[in-house]
């Protein structure tokens, strides 16, 4: 009942046909990229619009009653769902190797682990660590992955073959295989996912009842913690729940910062600035999150690189952005960051370039030469 | 013993001599800018190197004891001795107008009001919302406060002059002036300013003790909620336990959400995903910060304007980010916005261009024809 293995194409290792189950944002572009490398796809869907929708934008073709046993079949549906798709891929299709994509991997596991009877050796959990603000096949993009990491978290029960066949699939869609257990990819979530989104969350929900006085004043600074604060209730929800423990761990760490802060808050206002242990309190915590944020990797996966930053005062006019990035290559210089900072009420913007140290002299004298006003920091 | 008052030259409002008290990043940057605009500018400085650095960027002339009675004094010091030293100022200059940039109001303001006999109607608060990761004078940008808000916080008491002085000097620097309370000023920069650096803060610290591994899956969102959590913790505890009360409210509130997400998550972790209230009670929160980030004014401080965001690959190579500007620019298309996404292990980076949605997809075609990879957000 099996088809012929597809043959790879363009280097391709993945062999078709690669059923995909779920239709939004990720199977999308994973039918997308394996679609134009030549893999033949499925595709399936609870939604028959959202099916429709992904195979119009090239995803793949609509199952047929006629199609052979797929050689991979990848899960991509919400955390709460995942297991149940999984377990009933391993059991309708007897020699496929099955994935899944979901963000959450210890829940999932556990409740595959509690159906009886099933194939778990040709199972791996993987997470693809990409993602956009906007979800559904529109968005499909067979560029997703390409240069992110997707983790893989194999047990030792875990048959080496499928193990392949899901780290090949993660390279052939331009992504970075990582293996991790199941719990640590929870714990690694929870702290550089989950967490984040909380927190950008809860600073966000302050500003419902915020004057708009108040808003007025906001900056870049604001703009940047709460931007993921933007995302979908319904889905994040799904995530958290599915990875309660570890996010719970992270949380009560945070609580633990909140009531020490209040402490030195409270002392502060009620016996003025000098009072006993509030610098301290207060400073202890922003002086930590200095150490953690200098952990972040850099580009690449890299430490972090200095750069010298220089912001050009750039006029919110058609094609003032565009013009300062042409003189930039005209220049000759490259750019290796860049960020637009915004300014309230005035027409004018605050482009922010990053560049090697070396040349940022030359590029400032060349820019205001070429009138702009430039700052180097 | 006052010197003639300078002219205004090229339309500038403020009158010289100023004297500019505390030589850091926003005394020294406005002290550029009123050099050039041809006012002069007297520096004073407890450090005499800060002084000298100040100095030689630009910022003005060190304090000689023969100068008159400046018109203008800016104090440009910490919260915590700004009181001290505009309460000095007051008194040693019976006619010169008296400002300081501090970023909270309310506490500079009562400790003024405890000093006996000081002219408090020649007092103006104020507060240019400006800075940069940077500090000291060597940061110094004449250019710092275009396009920024400026928050004056003038009582009934102040005196009109007073007040036109500061507002001018605000028009002069570029900045927009706002008038406020002083509670109203604390409370909203408590909320847009001191809330999200704690937050961030908190967060950051989380990562102290995460495994390198977990660190490796950071995506653009972490690096977003953290960028803020590299501020200097001395300065920061002095402006949080200046403005404590209400920082303190708005924590208040915060850890009140903290507390109902951890019932909400001890519930999923305890009794799984389906638990009664943990669905919703994690909801409610991300909601209510789609609903609180949605309130925040976009660019130039209008309401969010839609734009199309257009995702272009480019490779991590000398001049391809140049590059892709330039042909932005030949294509003719204005950048709206531009935000760049790391992307870790590999050599490549995500562009995101935003742009009016009317000329996206003849952007993306153009691209794609001189052979980007491009996406359509």
């Amino acid at each position: 009942m099996t088809e012929a293995s597809a043959p790879a194409t363009g280097g391709i290792a993945t062999r078709g046909p690669v059923l995909v189950i779920g239709a939004g944002l990720i199977g999308a572009s994973i039918g997308v990229a394996l679609t134009s490398h030549g893999v033949p796809v499925r595709l399936r869907d609870a939604s028959p619009t959202a099916l429709a929708l992904a195979r119009d934008v090239g995803a793949g073709d609509l199952e047929g009653a006629e199609d052979g046993e797929p050689a991979l079949v990848i899960v991509a549906a919400p955390p709460d769902v995942t297991a149940g798709l999984v377990g009933a891929a391993l059991h309708t299709f007897p020699t496929a190797t099955v994935t899944d994509v979901a963000s959450v991997k210890s829940a999932i596991r556990s409740e595959l682990e509690g159906f009886a009877t099933l194939d778990l050796t040709r199972y791996v959990g993987s997470h693809p660590m990409a993602g956009r603000e906007r979800h559904g096949a529109s968005a499909a993009d067979g560029d997703l992955f390409a240069g992110r990491p997707w983790v893989l978290t194999p047990e030792p029960s875990t048959s080496p073959a499928a193990l392949r066949t899901v780290r090949d699939l993660a390279v052939d869609l331009g992504a970075s295989p990582v293996e991790m257990t199941a719990a640590e990819h929870d714990g690694a979530v929870a702290l550089v996912s989950h967490l984040p989104q909380l927190l950008s969350s809860m600073l966000a929900a302050r500003l419902v009842s915020a004057p708009d006085r108040a808003l007025g004043l906001a900056g870049q600074g604001l703009r940047d913690v709460t931007r993921i604060a933007a995302s979908d209730p319904r889905l994040w929800a799904a995530i958290l729940v599915s990875n309660a423990a570890p996010v719970r761990t992270a949380l009560r760490e945070v609580r633990d910062d909140v009531d020490s802060l209040l402490v030195a808050l409270d002392r502060a206002a009620d016996d003025g600035p000098l009072a006993i242990g509030a610098m301290a309190g207060i400073a202890g915590v922003i002086s930590a999150g200095n150490d953690g944020v200098a952990r972040i990797p850099g580009k690449h996966g890299g430490s972090r690189k200095t750069y010298a930053e220089v912001t050009v005062l750039v006029p919110d006019r058609p094609g003032e952005l565009g013009r300062l990035f042409t003189e930039i290559g005209e220049i000759g210089v490259n750019i290796e960051d860049f960020q637009m900072e915004h300014s309230p009420r005035q027409k004018v913007g605050m482009a922010g370039v990053s560049v090697l140290p070396g040349v940022a002299a030359a590029l400032v004298s060349d820019l205001e030469e070429r009138g702009w006003r430039v700052v180097v920091e």
